[in-house]
């Protein structure tokens, strides 16, 4: 199974477009400033400036965290993705000055770190633990790949090779190599992406390795954490032993049963594992990816997409705890549950993996973002008090308004280099049968049995549920177009060849298969019936429990303040109510929103009271959605997912 | 204004005395051995040996934390109470050593503080800001004043007027004298009690100085932070500033509009602002006093009468953010709130400072001890899922159970020392009017006019709302009995007077005024119509909103797992719902026990899906409810005091 190079998918959608423009013309260029410590008003990065010292070309001192570099490879990805997409040699001159700033940095023997060179030289591979050294290692092979995808130029592959070379020569069962791994994994699913870059199985080996080693007996942290000398990284955690399972430690990876600890290193590792179940034909990892892929869509995911339920350690807690107003949900933990489910779709293809591919880029992903491309969300909630945020320190973490770039800038680049790739993610293909994941308008050039063929999809998601395929091969060809049946679907789906109902396709784990030959013209017209619906969580869910939350097709929405005036708490609504669906022009351009009748509590004063006897008293109200990625545009206010079901 | 004295007061109530008694046969000889490091399981408490160290009887490092003194003197306190109430001279030795033992432990020049003795001995009085330097001394004057009521013995009374001299000397505004405060203030009301015990005004002055200098500028903790050499003392305060409203010094008391930071401070100094405003007529501190009550009890108490809705300090946070499941809510708190509610009672009969008294006591307070009198709740909750008690960072402070003896145990020994004094919260009395607060059956002895007067009270509370009065002057008396007409009341009350309706009694700030020429032998039966009903809180607690809460009288009532199976969040009531009291035999003795019909979600079974379509589904269930004080007894288990209103 492979996804088309993405040099060879265009996307042409209506509602995707505006986010990549919106992406190459200010995220990237405003990251850039960001990397530069030239933005006013938010704290420097400091992370071009450590490079411009690690290369001696500047004095200074390190800024910024330990892990600062990878802010510049996830920039630097992201920067070759839009090349890929979108030639802009101004930004090829600019990526081309850093990747010569990054590899003057770089040691004689391939390593590079400019924590390591700076501030703590002598200190290399100390502190696997806290210190994200191959973290940031594996960042930069990333951005090595991408670039040299996107522009053929190998002056970083190159260096990046170097370095995977001499971390190999560091790391291994071998006797005398540290039998360690990182704190922070990245780098195992870089290393997977640059064996396929390279055809060098030394990386795939290493890769492995790590996979492998991680969580064993004895275990590495422990011996690091016991090691004379070695003393913790962070301030908060001097002393203290490492708590395994936050590292995703604490078992051999094929052993560990549910997703526990930091988020995004969870879901970093389980990509990794999946890369490795596909390219080793490892059944093992196979088998721990669909549990632990399982344990998290089951019972630890939120509605929208987002995972992790709190930000003590920005970390998953325990089955069905999903705290709408605690939680962490930070927005690069999304983005690793979509690396992860389209590695998954690349093991095997179900519609499932797409479903929550979906959720989590047309809401958490997307929601990130401000439409100026300058302030992110970092956490996002499901249901906001805004006094709350400023004033119980429980929920400090939780913003009601996109922030300027962060002191740790993770999430704004991640989502650069996501979005920027987003081609990606819509096919996969073996070598009979192209399937379509994601309806994104797009244009992408496959082939089958050596026959090119070109296919472009039209789509009105996420507003509507139809989209249309053209298939223009070279030459009449047999193939099997697979078609998501998404799990939001309201009915029956209709599906059209050339004008004609397509009757009797079978289905294929949720995918409707279309196996033909194919000829130039053929067109394929796919209607997926959406209704807004008022959706439930499982039972044990207790945060949601007496609750409901809208959704319509990929999209969760919510319930804001600036729509429904304070005190969302005091809303309800039966889940018999009809959702009344309209599209409508704002100043967020033309979207659906949905209203519906319900209720408001409407109490009596209270006085003076804090407490008294109740009286149920409640007056009719239309409640307003709108799509939750849009949520906290219109200043600070109260924001709410779930709201109580009067059913 | 006064209260009776202890020793006049005895506690005859069928409700009560079994507290009484389980505080003075277990909880004290418990606690004794907890502080002699006897206790098995328990964390050593090391606050005798701290003194047996500082007294020179003993080799050894000091342990526990710096305000571990504070036990031994709260524990003193508790046992001077129950001797005033109960002589037993077993325990009066036991105390007199202890006395011997706080006394060889004393300097020279007055001052006692064991940790600064033995651990940092020459660094006395240099970091009010942390190390609870006054609020230690406070509490063994209050100890001392107690003991000295109890058993007139003035060893530890005489050493504490030597300390508080000292203290004299060392704070004041004098040219020379530090014009500072303490962290934890104490010392404050304990010199109020110091001045009223030996009518030393010097004592009066010291607290006065201590309240009115709190908070001015230029700020002393701020001073002191920035003087050369000072660190904090605690590790996870390193380095930081203090932040002010934490400890109330951010602002002039009098200024101070809200209830904020630290509960348990908060209400010590309010309790002392109360006290000083009375005994100096000082109108601009009961202002502040009334401003500070409305704030707590009207916008930042919770039904239950706890207090602090976060962990994060131990604090309060903002108006109307009263999170059940993430509620601080300390023991220690609602204490000191029954301390302030008192001291405003002396200041002002009001019944709704006496309502609030109630229901911290009959609620958070008692249901903090077990049955055993061994393990206690530090933290009250309003709503408990174990699971998340373990497995959420967030919730790590709430025990699903209560708990043998703490590392930091202030909350038992303090709740020692209230039940042994619950004497002295029934009764308030000026020249002319006996004010009954609190129906606890009791027998005390009064006086108007120099004529003795003894009164017999008779209750049915918590599980019925009569009380009886039998007035005994020595020789006819005029004087007004003024009988609490509390919140709670379900209707008229009815009042007899030997045997004859009173139907023009007139009422006062909540109490029914009954003025004559009493005579031995008169009788005034009290009926509180008192019924279970459904309450609602201020709309603007989210937290709470669309759900009722269940109280009857002065009790709130909580849904466990153990009666209503798991997952409390599926289940739901009408406010119209009849709720059914019944008296039933349980493992506590005879209780009401409340039941209501009402319905649990029952949704069909969900699958894997961990979100779907809703349908709404329940089924009609008899829900039970006990009263709160009760809860968490039957093991680990779900519990609720505010439950979906089907309304």
């Amino acid at each position: 199974m492979q996804t088309p190079d993405l040099r060879r998918v265009k996307i042409t959608d209506g509602f995707w477009s505006a986010f990549i423009r919106l992406v190459r013309e200010t995220v990237i260029p405003y990251q850039w400033e960001a990397l530069n410590d030239r933005v006013p008003d938010a704290e420097p990065s400091h992370a071009i400036r450590n490079f411009r010292i690690a290369a001696g070309l500047e004095e200074g001192e390190y800024g910024g965290m330990v892990f600062q570099d990878s802010d510049v490879a996830k920039w630097l990805e992201a920067a070759a993705y839009s090349l890929a997409a979108h030639p802009d040699p101004e930004l090829e001159r600019t990526a081309d000055g850093v990747i010569d700033l990054v590899t003057a940095a770089q040691w004689e023997d391939g390593y590079l770190n400019t924590y390591f060179t700076v501030k703590e030289p002598g200190r290399r591979w100390t502190n696997l633990t806290d210190c994200h050294e191959l973290y940031v290692a594996g960042h930069m092979i990333e951005a090595a790949v991408a670039y040299w995808e996107a522009t053929g130029k190998r002056k970083l592959l190159d260096a990046m090779c170097r370095f995977a070379d001499h971390i190999d020569s560091v790391f291994g069962p071998e006797e005398g190599k540290l039998r360690g791994y990182d704190g922070h994994q990245e780098i195992e699913l870089a290393l997977v992406k640059l064996y396929r870059a390279t055809g060098n199985e030394r990386y795939l080996r290493l890769s492995r390795f790590f996979i492998d080693e991680r969580g064993r007996e004895p275990n590495f942290f422990l011996q690091e954490f016991g090691r004379p000398g070695y003393e913790r990284h962070w301030e908060s955690e001097k002393g203290k032993k490492p708590h395994l399972a936050y590292f995703q430690a604490h078992a051999p990876v094929r052993e560990q049963e549910d997703a526990v600890g930091h988020a995004v290193r969870a879901v970093y590792m389980y990509a990794a594992m999946a890369d490795l179940a596909r390219e080793c034909g490892d059944a093992s990892l196979k088998a721990a990816c669909e549990r632990l892929w399982r344990s998290i869509t089951r019972r630890r995911m939120y509605i929208t997409g987002g995972i992790g339920s709190t930000h003590h350690g920005e970390a998953f807690t325990f089955d069905y705890d999903l705290p709408n107003d605690t939680v962490y949900a930070e927005t690069c933990a999304s983005i690793g549950l979509i690396f992860f489910a389209h590695r998954m779709l690349l093991l095997e293809p179900q519609a499932a993996y797409a479903d929550v591919m979906e959720r989590a880029l047309y809401n958490v992903v997307i929601g990130s973002m401000a439409a100026d491309g300058r302030h992110f969300f970092y956490v996002n909630p499901l249901e906001v008090w805004p006094e709350a945020c400023r004033k119980s320190p429980g929920k400090h973490h939780v913003k009601p308004v996109r922030q300027p770039w962060f002191g740790c800038a993770c999430c704004p680049p991640n989502l650069a280099r996501l979005i920027t790739s987003l081609g990606r993610y819509i096919w996969t293909a073996d070598d009979r049968t192209l399937y379509a994941h994601l309806y994104i308008g797009n244009e992408t050039a496959v082939a089958f049995g050596g026959t090119p063929v070109r296919v472009r999809m039209e789509s009105a998601l996420p507003w509507e549920g139809t989209a249309c395929l053209a298939v223009s091969p070279e030459a009449p060809v047999r193939f099997r177009l697979a078609l998501r049946l998404p799990g939001w679907l309201a009915g029956k789906p209709r599906i059209r060849l050339n004008g004609e109902d397509v009757r009797d396709a079978r289905t294929e784990h949720g995918y409707v298969i279309i196996e033909r030959q194919w000829r130039d013209g053929d067109a394929v017209e796919l209607t997926l019936p959406m209704e807004a619906a008022w959706m439930e969580a499982h039972p044990a869910v207790r945060a949601d429990r007496g609750k409901v939350a809208l959704v319509r097709g990929p999209l969760v929405y919510c319930f804001e303040e600036a729509d429904n005036g304070p005190l969302l708490a005091a809303l309800s609504v039966s889940p018999e109510a009809e959702p009344d669906v309209r599209m409508e022009d704002t100043p967020w351009g033309r979207i659906a929103v949905i209203r519906a009748e319900g209720w408001r509590d409407d109490p009596e004063p209270f006085g003076d009271a804090l407490y008294r006897k109740a009286k149920a008293a409640k007056r009719p109200v239309t409640l307003t959605a709108i799509p939750y990625f849009l949520w906290g545009n219109r200043g600070e206010g109260e924001m709410a997912v779930w709201i109580r079901s009067a059913g």
